[in-house]
């Protein structure tokens, strides 16, 4: 898929060195895909950093080359709006192990001329950070305005604040968690199940035999979608309300419009994502601990660090609830850390970041406006 | 599946009449397998029916013939127990559309002597109680003591008070709801995609094949298991508890306990149930909805019947939580019905009411012992 994608409207950052990973693996070179929005300003310390969340990627404000749907925080991120342009530099990119252009699983491996597939190695958050560093160390950027992100995008904002809190104004953790639950990793696991259970998964070589896991990532992408919505927003939206139908059907066709509109998400995914990508982000995910990584708790590992943390919530999002983000907020603030904290009243579940809510874009505003 | 449970230690009742389903279909002679414990009396009104959930059957307090291990509620049934079998004959059913021996889609349709697959029809909660009220009809039985069960076995339990008032002293639903969610749906749906996915699934006919849609099933008994856990029992019991390791495994086997738990209940399960019966009990839950099927308001369903209901849930359960019960409560006191309410401090989920819940047993017990 990669390749392909090298057509696309982003840049690319070739980099040569060597990538020391998490695991003790090392890549050999890999390609790092992203976008930029706004102009670098001469002094180079306009920089925000914006970390796309699991099915996410670079195209947060431009239009999606293969949807050709617009970017999945245009609201939040142009001229006027809260990540205004017009001030900063914005920088998204495909994370290590993505299936945008960012080397991944779909790569062709340069030592086999072989695609990767589950040869590739595993990825961590730390790993995707690392590899993130070394584009903006190669954009000449010393130090980033923010680093802002929702869900994973908030756990590579914790990674960056935790390993490189010199780099770093501040960081913007939103709706995310230090580290993965058991719900959260029993989800993953659900998808993960899913697509290797695939007939057309094939152990990974799935593009070898010019097919693909369609049935099985579109089964991971469904039991994905449920955790983000909240229930509240599921009976308010779909309720027990009928797909083009006046009664049941007696079958097992999609009676109800949830069911019907959970096909389609898990339909139109398969279009843009690679089933191996789904993997071995979801891993990176499920393997995210900042105390084990680090080797402190998270006290310590955020001690008396200079930077300004916005950390954000939702009501109604039960995949990395309140509680979860209040623990960082706990320990940032027995760290003697700058930290606030806003909860956002929604019920539109973990989804509610990427969607309309007025008083969360609010907060961002002002808190980037302060810096 | 249900000619080799012939063998097993259960009675049958081979149901002569034909069947009126909700969806207009018709069932042209059944069976229905059963359990009993306790003796039946003379006057044969000590009778208690015991309605399963989705993944049960006849052996509430016997042993399973195929897992080997003791009754889904043995801690409940039983002499001296708070279903006290030294004072109730205690009637346990497998559904109509299960795989314990009761007519499902994996019977043979005597009209093409070929197994029913997906040619069976689809049946509704209203549908399973009509069989069992003919199973009581045909033990002579007037009048129940109580219908009592939890989650699918509540919607029983529902229905049999809703359209046989007469036949009841009492109703017992537990951790149930009287309409599926979209959110309920949404999961059941997972289940369903998984299954259907499956290559060995063949439109249903597996069996011709003697093959199995295991790795489907699996997944859909794993994504079940996540909803009847709480967050709190999972992050309890299994946390980011490694599975006979030391450190991470760096890939895709199962590194946490919550993932070989999960691998684990899905396997043992393809053991003991039928995929097609998964298809058609899901379904019938999803479909039921008693303001529909009654035509009336859940107050108008029930108001002035002569029952004692005792409903229960329990805190930790985010399937059917307490909000869900409570609508059938306040439904039921605004129908000026004798309704208790209790709600069990718990953290172990929906599974809670087959778990060892003291308070909930002792509910049970002074419930029953005051009729």
């Amino acid at each position: 898929m990669n390749e392909e994608h090298k057509k696309n409207d982003c840049l690319f950052y070739n980099d040569p060195e060597s990538l020391l990973l998490e695991s003790g693996q090392i890549i050999n070179g890999h390609d790092i895909a992203y976008k930029t929005y706004g102009t670098l300003n001469s002094k180079k310390d306009n920089a925000i950093l914006i970390c796309h969340a699991l099915s996410g990627d670079q195209y947060v404000a431009s239009l999606h080359p293969i949807t050709k749907k617009e970017g999945w925080w245009e609201r939040m991120v142009g001229k006027d709006k809260p990540i205004d342009t017009s001030r900063f530099f914005v920088i998204c990119i495909n994370v290590l192990g993505g299936c945008m252009g960012s080397t991944g699983p779909a790569s062709i491996n340069p030592e086999t001329n072989k695609v990767f597939a589950v040869n590739f190695p595993i990825i961590t958050i730390a790993d995707m950070v690392k590899a993130q560093v070394r584009l903006i160390d190669n954009l000449g950027i010393e130090e980033l305005v923010s680093v802002i992100g929702g869900s994973m995008g908030g756990m590579q904002a914790l990674e960056w604040a935790a390993s490189y809190p010199e780099r770093l104004k501040s960081a913007i953790p939103i709706a995310t968690s230090s580290r993965h639950t058991a719900q959260n990793i029993a989800f993953h696991e659900l998808g993960r199940q899913a697509i290797m259970a695939d007939i057309n998964w094939n152990a990974g070589n799935y593009k070898d035999q010019n097919t693909n896991p369609s049935k099985g990532l579109s089964i991971a992408r469904m039991t994905a979608h449920v955790t983000y919505l909240s229930e509240a927003s599921l009976t308010k939206k779909f309720g027990r309300k009928l797909q083009d139908k006046t009664d049941l059907g007696f079958g097992f066709d999609a009676d109800f419009q949830i069911e019907s509109y959970l096909r389609h998400q898990g339909h139109t995914f398969v279009d843009r994502f690679d089933a191996n990508s789904y993997l071995y982000i979801t891993r990176a995910m499920d393997y995210f601990d900042l105390e084990k990584t680090h080797k402190k708790s998270l006290t310590e590992i955020y001690a008396n660090s200079n930077l300004k943390f916005l950390i954000v919530s939702f009501t109604g999002d039960w995949l990395y609830p309140t509680s979860e983000n209040l623990m960082i907020v706990r320990a940032l603030s027995a760290g003697g850390v700058d930290v606030s904290f806003v909860e956002i009243e929604s019920d539109k579940g973990h989804d509610a970041f990427l969607l309309d809510e007025p008083e969360f874009d609010v907060c961002l505003d002002g808190f980037l406006k302060s810096l």
